[in-house]
């Protein structure tokens, strides 16, 4: 298709379209002659996914581009471009270990880790930016004096461990190793608004279940 | 307790105790004679709750205030305690009602919510920033191509049901139904990063599972 038609299906305009062009977010067409370039469906896919992480996950162009490097990086295995395109995403900033509910919280997401026997997030832990956002989150709750942790957290994981395979059986209905990467960056960025909002209407439901609607 | 005494327990400096005071976020204390107040147990866990709120949350004061008028309102049954406090957090705007994808996505998630026996939940959607926040999700995954309706949604949304239960459960070891209102509104706001987290270490682990370390 013509860079017009590009735009019409993928709802982006030429100008933005050009300049995703021009700052390498979007693969360049096939050179047709001086002036006309050919796409196909492999752009337009690419574009839907650079609009969510620029609309929707309000990620700055330089966080895009370094996202969609890991996603084509096919140098890698599936788990470390999944990890890589991730982990490129925004994350909370690294604990003071020198706090004590911070050193706390390590030991009991570490128990906790031990305790579901995932030791594989255990090994990757020093990496994961993912786990030094539980220790802040584990620690902000006992600065609050709330005793939360390995015991308190283990069924919530459970819950999410059964989250993150329907996540990957997802994943896996689609067909290249392309397209499971991309819906798995989606993921990251659309799902989990889907699952606070679907959490938050599942208290609604439970609330009203356990004390009525006054 | 002296207000150094809550000072130094919470953490929280004389000053910022003072203004929480004179702004209403903190109930005043009991009068001993022209320049001294006395303070409680529950003076030290309501400014728990605001700093959690102002620090962890970083709400405005103004709507910590009106959070904690929820919270404080036994006029309310529980459902309505716990709504009016949570729906005074800070919410995703409202969708655009006349947008194509937003249409379909209305449609799919009322037909969730009968698939699911969520009839409270249905009847609240009006009011609900759950609702809302759910619809424009589901438009976004709809507007990228992807088939993302009742049936995908379905099994994540009963996974989010025992999260609820859990939640509830978890409340309801509080002893008073004010303790139990705070700990539902810190839940909100600690919870959803510690969800957030424990979902993708589980992400990480299964990944590895399932396609080994590379």
């Amino acid at each position: 298709m013509r860079l017009a038609e590009l735009s019409e299906r993928s709802g982006v305009s030429t100008a933005t379209i050009k300049y995703y062009l021009r700052e390498g977010l979007l693969p360049p067409g096939r050179q047709i002659n001086r002036t006309t370039a050919e796409y196909d469906e492999e752009h337009l896919r690419r574009l839907r996914l650079v609009r969510a992480m620029i609309q929707v996950g309000r990620l700055p162009v330089a966080t895009v581009k370094e996202v969609l490097g890991h996603v084509d990086d096919d140098s890698l295995g599936r788990t470390m471009r999944l990890g890589a395109a991730l982990w490129a995403l925004p994350q909370v900033a690294e604990p003071d270990a020198d706090d004590e509910y911070v050193r706390a919280a390590h030991e009991e997401v570490g128990a906790l880790l031990d305790r579901l026997g995932w030791h594989n997030a255990r090994q990757l832990a020093p990496l994961s930016p993912a786990y030094h956002s539980l220790v802040v989150a584990v620690a902000a709750f006992r600065r609050l004096g709330y005793a939360w942790g390995a015991e308190q957290l283990a069924p919530y994981a459970e819950l999410m461990h059964r989250t993150a395979v329907l996540d990957l059986d997802n994943m896996e209905t689609h067909p290249s190793d392309a397209e499971q990467v991309e819906f798995a960056v989606l993921g990251a960025i659309l799902n989990e608004p889907t699952l606070r909002a679907l959490h938050r209407l599942a208290q609604e439901e439970e609330s009203v279940r356990r004390y009525g609607f006054a």
